[in-house]
């Protein structure tokens, strides 16, 4: 809760009380229509997790997305509440309550979600059976990054099990692999998308072998797409982050054909202190740019390194050891990671020019139910 | 934005939607009574920054405390809002859009700010003047954390300042020793508030040299506030996380006559995959519980770690290889930092026995500016 507004559409951005988050529209609609172009081949299903905001998922749709990915069964239902038709949760959703809200949400826009258990698969039917309508479930198949996921043969059972009981139907194969999108080479990420579309190969032989067939294969993030995109297996990829673009995807090494996104999404900072003769003291720490990939950079000053990051300070030093910072003077951080560093903040202000032109909510914030 | 309750009062734990936010309210309340007994001969002026949570700072008022501290200036307006009168910013407030919000909150309750540099404490006099109301104003030194904070020979430069400028009243010093309150051992962090204490005896001894008196020296944390305590230089101390204690604060060893305080905070989270063999994976990633300070630990299951977070999703193994955890089981996670895990959410969900007490806004969750 803000007691006051940080600026007012109309005013230019040193005018904008700190930390405040900050977009560039200009920048965000070239990133937009970039994956627009880059995916007329697929279909385009955007992550809101990383976004949280309603304007942001309603640009996305306009632009040619099929839908939107949430992570949460919160965040869907905010971005149904805001118009939003058709959400795929990229989640398993277990407990009882969480349970209680798919049956309504599903009842309102074609909902998917996750499974890879049987108890599970099981929990969704009981909830769903008696509706009109049916649950999209997909499986997930652990495509390399051993966390969420079950095994080929695991998918095949699960698939099966969907196509039997009611009130769910089986949707297709989510193969996300998460672990790739941060491999700093092109070469190991061509080789982790290339494993996870040899194991997604598999999984489809082995359920069309019982009869079946696989309608939809969906996956992949901002730091590989491109090869889900071209690899002949995935009909669906669901980038988040490109909208924005973060310093760790940033730092990720990029070869012939990759796709570069640039940096729309910063935190503008103040600097607070320069009692210190080797640093600056900014009012931007862990609580308005997550940390946990790594500290923000300095954007458009090569020279500055933001080295450390407090709850409500961050510390600044010169490369050079020639500090140039002046009590007041306002920085553009660029976060360490874009997606809980949006989760700090209820609104996102939009600059164009130099000036505001926007205030979005961030609705989702928060929505981790 | 939740789009429905994790709970409902009267509720068991087991049925509270997940990821959640639980404060056990006898560990709470014990906590809360340790720290009045404690701080009986010195002023008690809690950090809300921890907290962010009106109800939480109107206990500790009741139990004794003289005010509270908060770290930015629209926290101070939530806190003071919701009732508090007397609220010192341990922060430098700058740029011209904060400073016009001083004036009317310093008119409304009776609000402390820390300056470290000349600049800074002319445009506080400059918003000041002409209040029926003086702002107190308090030289933050540099007692060896190396952050905001200045010299002792520039503190009685700032202190003649102050002295000398309308609308402006010189308040004391606030000395408070960041980096110590994590130092390991009992010896290092004795060594470091020894080392504390002797600066602000010289600053003292200067500003009195020039015929000015220090009304009040503030600081210390959870981690030393009972040397600051002894060290015969505080009136006042500032510990803000006794309240909940987290994992990086139950890591410190502590010595004879170190004050020790009680887990009263957790996030509440539910193993949602077990597709994998040897992890389990719940629905309490970084998004739920701030990484900061390292990784949360698991309550009560000695047996159990919790060894990665990503955005939704942590990753839980047994340490003797043996995981015995099934679908829908809930955990209880120790936060390794409190303050940013408890800025992740709205409500804090107060248990008793075993079922939902009551729930608390975290009205300041957010206010950064």
């Amino acid at each position: 809760m803000l007691p006051w507004k940080a600026c007012e559409v109309g005013d230019e951005v040193h005018e904008i009380d700190t930390p405040a988050l900050i977009l560039d529209l200009d920048v965000f609609e070239r990133n937009l229509n970039r994956m627009a172009q880059e995916t007329r081949r697929v279909r385009l299903r955007p992550h809101a997790k990383s976004h949280k905001c309603p304007e942001i998922a309603l640009r996305q749709l306009q632009a040619g997305a099929v839908g939107i990915c949430c992570q949460t069964l919160s965040e869907a239902a905010v971005f149904a509440q805001a118009g939003v038709k058709d959400i795929l949760v990229t989640n398993q959703l277990v407990g009882a309550r969480k349970l209680s809200h798919v049956r309504a949400l599903a009842e309102s826009v074609r909902l998917g979600v996750l499974v890879d258990d049987e108890d599970h698969v099981q929990a969704l039917s009981r909830v769903m059976v008696g509706s009109q309508t049916e649950l999209d479930v997909y499986v997930e198949l652990d495509v390399g990054a051993g966390r969420c996921g079950c095994s080929v043969e695991m998918a095949v059972i699960l698939a099966r099990q969907i196509h039997a009981l009611d009130g769910i139907r089986f949707a297709g194969l989510h193969a996300y692999h998460g672990a790739a999108q941060h491999l700093r080479t092109p070469r190991e990420r061509a080789a982790a998308i290339k494993f996870a579309s040899s194991r997604v190969r598999q999984a489809i032989q082995q359920i069309e072998a019982v009869g079946m067939s696989v309608p939809i294969v969906t996956g992949a993030g901002t730091g590989t797409f491109w090869l889900e995109r071209d690899s002949g297996v995935y009909q669906e990829v669901q980038p988040g982050s490109y909208v924005f673009m973060d310093r760790d995807y940033a730092d990720n090494e990029m070869g012939l054909g990759d796709v570069r996104f640039e940096h729309a999404l910063f935190v503008l900072t103040t600097v607070q202190s320069i009692a210190q003769k080797r640093i600056a003291v900014v009012d931007a720490g862990l609580k308005a740019s997550s940390t946990d990939s790594g500290m923000p950079s300095v954007w458009g000053r090569p020279e500055l390194q933001y080295v450390k990051a407090s709850d409500e300070h961050g510390i600044v030093q010169s490369k050079n050891d020639d500090l140039q910072l002046s009590l007041g003077e306002q920085l553009l951080l660029i976060p360490g990671h874009c997606d809980p560093t949006v989760n700090l903040y209820d609104e996102l202000i939009v600059v164009k020019e130099g000036r505001v032109h926007a205030i979005w909510p961030i609705l989702a914030r928060g929505a981790g139910l």
